[in-house]
């Protein structure tokens, strides 16, 4: 019956690449994720991918060139389009997708992370 | 290519209960909205609806309580919850929805609204 807090959400872990769920919408997640350095190139052949950056600076390179995001800029990466995100400072970011979605979609590797959730 | 500024479309207008769409998400529409003063009672039969205040503070009023929403809090209603927004300053929402969802609901009357589209 509460509102869920997105900055109290952010203050209550550290690590990076690391998405957590803090609601559903239908079957899709709601995410928080915090984000520095460079991702893995990906991408998500059936859904578009929504980024809404909430601080920091966030870089989503792409092969047709790069998408700069600051506080308050959102963008919907389109399905099946390879994107690599980057930053260069801490950054957070809500991530809205399908559930289920891994995070680096059809490249798999390292940064493969399973979604946590707080409640 | 662009990423898009909430900031900047919210300056683009300045009707109450008028949401304009920003961008999508596969079938979902992401919109933004100002609001002051009372909506009407409705529900969404078969849809969650997903709030996120930017600026302002919102009362979602429902049947078994209200939800107080201030700037970075979101909340989902789950569908078939009757529900009535109300704002007694003015109050910036970030809206999403599956794409065709009216935004009266079940209710009807004079405060449906065909959403634009800010390009």
């Amino acid at each position: 019956m509460d509102a869920v807090n997105i900055e109290a959400m952010l203050a209550r872990f550290s690590e990076h690449w690391a998405p957590k769920k803090i609601a559903e919408l239908n079957d899709y997640d709601i995410k928080i994720v915090k984000v520095q350095g460079d991702f893995t190139w990906h991408s998500h052949a059936d859904t578009d991918e929504l980024f809404l950056v909430t601080y920091g600076a966030l870089t989503l390179q792409t092969r047709a060139g790069d998408i700069r995001l600051g506080p308050g800029d959102l963008y919907v990466v389109p399905r099946g389009v390879e994107h690599c995100p980057r930053s260069d400072v801490e950054t957070a970011i809500l991530l809205i997708e399908p559930r289920g979605v891994v995070n680096t979609g059809d490249a798999g590797g390292d940064m493969t992370a399973e979604v946590q959730t707080l409640t």
